[in-house]
């Protein structure tokens, strides 16, 4: 095992931290729930408010092209997920994205009528799927739940669309893109692919892999701002598709104030109302960094500080034995290591109390998210250490461990 | 008609203006569709952005109470809607949240399954109901257009829901909220208003009125912001509906993210993905505002605003032919003037590059939209006398004026 003052004075993506507000004494490890601030964010986002705003008011839509973010944030957006320009839009959020997406899968893949999800899958996602099958009636759409794993063994023959993570959010494992898109394909199955915890951490190809679409959100590894936008993709074949949530911003002229809907032509038709001008402009600033990068630099360092972490917690006697949810395959590892343990809960709250930022999972995972943007190896290196005197000293039993918050 | 100076110096509001950014030159009549910035929200913001976001990070959801933001702007929102706490949302768009009634709207009003709207009202609120009837198809949602003012005429039998505008964006009428509400209750029909542009500046008495659901914006009269998120209002009585858009927001527990959906008692369950904090921030501190005033004082001075730019129309050969299309009956006015007018378009690029920031509406409406929390009666007389310019010299027939913008 290489020194981590080492891996850090050979890192080539180092002088990116400097970009980010980071305290000091802590290590920050929950980037895969609320990426850190960029410093150009906050500048972003400070002229946006005090000139475009209140300087230009109304006419803002115009000269600052306002109305077209959730276009031109989408296209910043395409490369990071391997996608081309007029595939993606920021929108809404994860949820209503998802929404939209199952209800268009669900009508172009005509007469098929379920909608096959993951037992593990990101809680919301299946909720909405549940909320469209109770909606349309289960005649017309029915839920099917199966372990990916499985795919091969399940019954797709009635399946118009496969709602899956790319990443599995507790335990971290990522999954294999290309081969579940090809069996998907294979059934004559749409897929969409919830890219939560992959994108901007993990080098996506979805134009490459044929993916039909994907949802996502920007508040995790694109460093956005806690509850920053959703963005969708629909690949171009698709885009002809019918969308359920249709508003003015998803007319072709929304600005004629016409009767009757008329979708516009491309991407767009998936837009909905008017979208927070602020919240697109933290998105646009916060993507900027991703031009400096490629995604498999990204990716080469994410996975090495991973394997960094694991190393130091294979060396000590006390977090030797601890249960890895995550794979140690490479290619089956996002950019976060999930470990089950007893005291779960109680332990979270004790890194958080020494300054290592992470979080907790029902009902006893600890999750540490590495961001190859601004995590250091030493910062590895070091949170394995206080996760073993923990244990050792089994600080976790202090009672105000176990209090537990709203958001966990 | 008294003099400006006089009511100026009369106005117990006056005193607000200087909350906002409002450059010394320009008459700002565009509130109606884009509010200014007020200088706390630009602080809020920024306290938000660099000290609760970067310092707190993923704790913030908890230390900040971000995660009951929805539903503590929306306590906000309440009383400026005539409503009780626990009935208001602020979350998503206008257009997401009029699709979340409608749907609850048609299950809790089953079997009747019409939704009566208007043929004027604001597009995207029927483009909405549009998509909702194409998803469930026509034999489980037919639409219906009507007049408003034909309403004792029409065929309510079949009609579950009845969606209209509190104000009718292109001619700012006012419709009667109680008699309306009371036609529709007789006929057995549920009633949803889109209070876009009455929202902070008319009074609005939803509890008093018995209304079953409303939506509105916050980037207009309640000056949070270009895009600034929507809110929802739903009666405690309905709270029990079935939410079509059902994301981990709306869970009883989603932090236990169990497998299955199971809907929050009350307004919550009217949620869907994650929220824009930074988004929200700036709705709740532009809120701050109404704190120190009355509604009946906004009305009371929108009214007079409109009344005394009427008045000066009515005193120039120029203007006091023009077609004024907002009533002049008080009950029936908004907080705008729109005038119809042959050259519509070019006066009103005339007028903005004068000055005067109004906007046009196609065919051929100018909008002068008033604010009582920073227009001044000056700013009334002095819109009428510059269009009354415009029009004498016929400077409206430059051609530069003639181009169209992508947002009008």
């Amino acid at each position: 095992m290489k020194a981590s003052a080492e891996l850090d004075a050979a890192d080539p993506l180092a002088h990116l931290r400097q970009q980010f507000v980071l305290s000091a004494g802590k290590v920050y490890l929950d980037g895969n729930s609320l990426g850190p601030l960029n410093r150009k964010v906050s500048a972003h986002l400070a002229r946006v408010t005090n000139e475009q705003w209140a300087e230009d008011l109304i006419s803002g839509w115009n000269t600052h092209n306002w109305i077209d973010l959730p276009l031109t944030v989408g296209n910043q957006l395409a490369p990071i997920l391997g996608a081309r320009s007029g595939e993606v839009l920021c929108c809404d959020n994860l949820s209503i994205n998802l929404f939209k997406c199952l209800a268009a899968a669900l009508e172009l893949n005509a007469p098929r009528r379920k909608i096959l999800t993951e037992a593990h899958h990101f809680p919301t996602d299946n909720y909405i799927a549940q909320g469209l099958s109770q909606l349309l009636g289960h005649e017309r759409c029915e839920l099917q739940t199966a372990l990916i794993e499985n795919l091969d063994q399940t019954d797709l023959r009635d399946v118009a669309v496969i709602s899956l993570s790319h990443v599995n959010f507790k335990t971290g494992e990522l999954r294999d893109m290309q081969r579940i898109t090809q069996q998907a394909h294979a059934a004559g199955c749409l897929i969409i692919w919830d890219l939560a915890h992959s994108a901007g951490a993990v080098d996506i190809g979805l134009g490459q892999h044929q993916v039909d679409m994907a949802v996502g959100c920007t508040y995790k590894f694109l460093n956005a701002g806690p509850g920053a936008p959703g963005f969708l993709f629909v690949a171009e074949r698709h885009q002809h598709a019918n969308v359920a949530l249709q508003g003015w911003m998803g007319h072709a002229d929304g600005f004629a104030f016409e009767e009757h809907y008329r979708p516009a032509s491309g991407i767009t038709r998936f837009l909905t109302g008017t979208q927070s001008v602020l919240a697109m402009a933290a998105v646009t600033a916060a993507l900027g960094i991703f031009e400096s990068v490629t995604l498999s630099d990204v990716r080469k360092k994410s996975l090495a500080l991973t394997d960094h972490f694991l190393d130091h917690l294979a060396t000590c006697n006390w977090t030797r034995n601890l249960e890895v949810l995550t794979p140690t395959e490479h290619a089956m590892r996002g950019s976060q290591v999930s470990l089950a343990m007893e005291h779960g809960y109680p332990v979270s709250q004790a890194l958080i109390d020494r300054g290592v930022i992470v979080d907790f999972r029902e009902p006893n995972i600890v999750r540490f998210g590495f961001s190859a943007l601004y995590n250091q190896f030493s910062e590895a290196e070091r949170a394995a250490q206080i996760l073993s005197d923990i244990l050792k000293n089994e600080w976790f039993l202090d009672p105000r461990y176990s209090q537990r918050n709203t958001v966990t």
